[in-house]
């Protein structure tokens, strides 16, 4: 099974490395961009024999409680079968 | 319009950032883990008034052009409507 982790910054909190990858799209010539945020993503593979409700508790405490700083970063997670 | 963009390692290519984290994980106590590797993740917020097929190519050109080295990466991206 694969877990899909995807962490970004919180809306509140300034990206200026989003803000930087903006500035430099735009002055290259793509315009009609509103806003890029960056963020980090991580996928991971888990051993078989696990089930889905255990998988999903698993990884969600992994991005919880290790991927993501929960003062200024939110996260979400997709759960694959393979 | 709102654009993901999902850019990770190749396959084919080590990522010793996934590994360390992987090797972090098992050590404090996360078990049944097979594999983790981390990419990057863009969110991309399009102005209004454009068309989702010119979306798309945008998106896909800036995914390939400038987020994406084409040597050791490769992207993937979806459009959301809102």
């Amino acid at each position: 099974m694969k877990a899909y982790v995807y962490v970004s910054l919180k809306k509140s909190v300034l990206d200026p490395q989003g803000k930087t990858i903006h500035g430099a799209l735009t002055k290259i010539g793509f315009k009609g961009l509103h806003d890029v945020r960056q963020g980090k993503y991580f996928e991971i593979t888990l051993n078989g024999g696990i089930t889905k409700d255990e998988a999903q508790s698993e990884v969600e405490r992994i991005a919880r409680e290790v991927l993501t700083n929960p003062v200024i970063e939110e996260y979400r997670f997709s759960l694959e079968d393979q």
